[in-house]
């Protein structure tokens, strides 16, 4: 597609309603980021300030709705790993009559709106509707967790590449991940969504072929106070899981970055910001 | 400031007289995010009002390094793609000796110095040198890109995974690159500072199975005013890269996503923060 055509769609989603409708409602797509409000971008934590109507997902950690102004209003709308509390559909729906009421809101999600946030999918229902809406990116769980555990996401000597992959259900249908890429070597994979099915992501990786021995980390609530990581081998992850009482939100990464952790655990108590 | 400068205010630096052993200085590896400032995060940007010294890439944009303190000290150490201006094992000289001599600084890289940064390594050189550091992390180009462009790194519909990997050279052996992996379908590949071996890169996924037909994008210096998105397909992003005079610092990204920018370009004009 050629930047003429962007810019005719532009111009077309820029134009506003006929003379005595409702002027529409914007919409900004804020990635929260881990949980730490520090590690929210500083747009986001401006347009945080600025917002009068949010609506937000489970993830959004409380230290980042502390930031909104005391009179915003706030929608709860989900979504805890296996229960929705509004189905996507519904959410969706919503976002386009607050817009066509003419209310302007933040549309508030947990890490990177377009990594594993379904931002693209909203951003699709907006851009159909004619509501204009911007995108805010968001540090995504691995990133907080990398910095704040001391496992790179990638190095030289360990892991040319990074993959972020969802170990959740879709449609109870089973796991839809690729495992043959998944499980191959040097490179890092940190799984989302994936502690519920720890088990069946250990044997699968292993069936296609990652060593068992490869390091491996659970990091429960990356950035937050209350943030744990738990580090051993491919194999005896779910063991650890259960032992740990590791619940979701928790990242699996996997791969020998994790075998650094040891050298750079952060030493935090130096520093004053 | 050139080279020999630095070496000369180090010297001068480490010279300075000290009643008895000087106190260590700290490392705050800073991640500067994509170019944009605004997409710093918080702890980010408080770190760099607070700076006295800073190293910093040549990855940095120059809208970052002006929110440093006027009488901050500044220390360029490269590097630009395959023009080293300092090597890694220098950089790392050098901050251990800036840190022995009691200098705290903030080692400034563009991007997540945890995501291709080389920030694994140089916190293995500080941790097994006792000089304390920490880790902020920040968006990585992807992440600019991916919301400045309107293409979402993952969608339900189109890519269950994320994959990012550097496409430049290593020590001159050629990419060593795991083609099969990348050739997977159904996810988004970004590649780092593949630019300039975009010909080898789309011959060998062609020859490990991806389809010409995958759409593509070249996003050059994403997030700066200065950012150019040029979409097509796989088969046809040299001829693209070349026509277009794409430059480092560039990503390529491919998947099925890049097809929803048509939809999803950005509407910036109707927002004010």
């Amino acid at each position: 597609m050629s930047l003429v055509d962007c810019r005719d769609l532009l111009v077309h989603r820029a134009s506003q309603p006929e003379e005595g409708q409702a002027r529409i409602g914007t919409v900004t797509l804020v990635g929260a980021g881990p949980g730490d409000p520090d590690l929210l971008t500083v747009k986001a934590a401006r347009a945080l300030a600025n917002a009068s109507l949010v609506l937000y997902d489970h993830l959004v950690s409380p230290a980042v709705l502390a930031l909104l102004p005391a009179d915003a209003e706030r929608i709860y709308v989900g979504k805890e790993s296996s229960r929705h509390t509004l189905p996507q559909t519904s959410i969706i729906a919503l976002m386009l009559r607050l817009a066509q009421a003419g209310r302007s809101m933040l549309r508030l999600k947990g890490g990177d709106g377009y990594i594993f946030g379904r931002g693209g999918e909203e951003a699709q229902a907006l851009a159909a509707a004619g509501v204009p809406f911007q995108v805010i990116p968001g540090l995504t769980a691995a990133q907080g967790a990398s910095a704040s555990t001391g496992i790179p996401l990638t190095h030289r000597d360990h892991a040319c590449a990074l993959v972020l992959a969802t170990g959740h259900l879709r449609d109870n249908n089973g796991l839809d991940m690729d495992w043959a890429m998944l499980a191959r070597p040097r490179q890092t994979v940190v799984l989302y969504m994936g502690v519920n099915n720890l088990p069946e992501i250990v044997r699968q990786l292993q069936a296609h072929g990652l060593s068992g021995q490869t390091p491996a980390a659970l990091v429960e609530k990356a950035t937050l106070p209350e943030e744990r990581c738990i580090t051993g081998t491919l194999d005896d992850l779910p063991a650890l899981a259960l032992r740990h009482q590791v619940r979701p939100p928790a990242l699996i990464m996997i791969g020998e970055v994790v075998s650094l952790r040891r050298q750079l655990v952060p030493s935090a108590s130096a520093f004053h910001f």
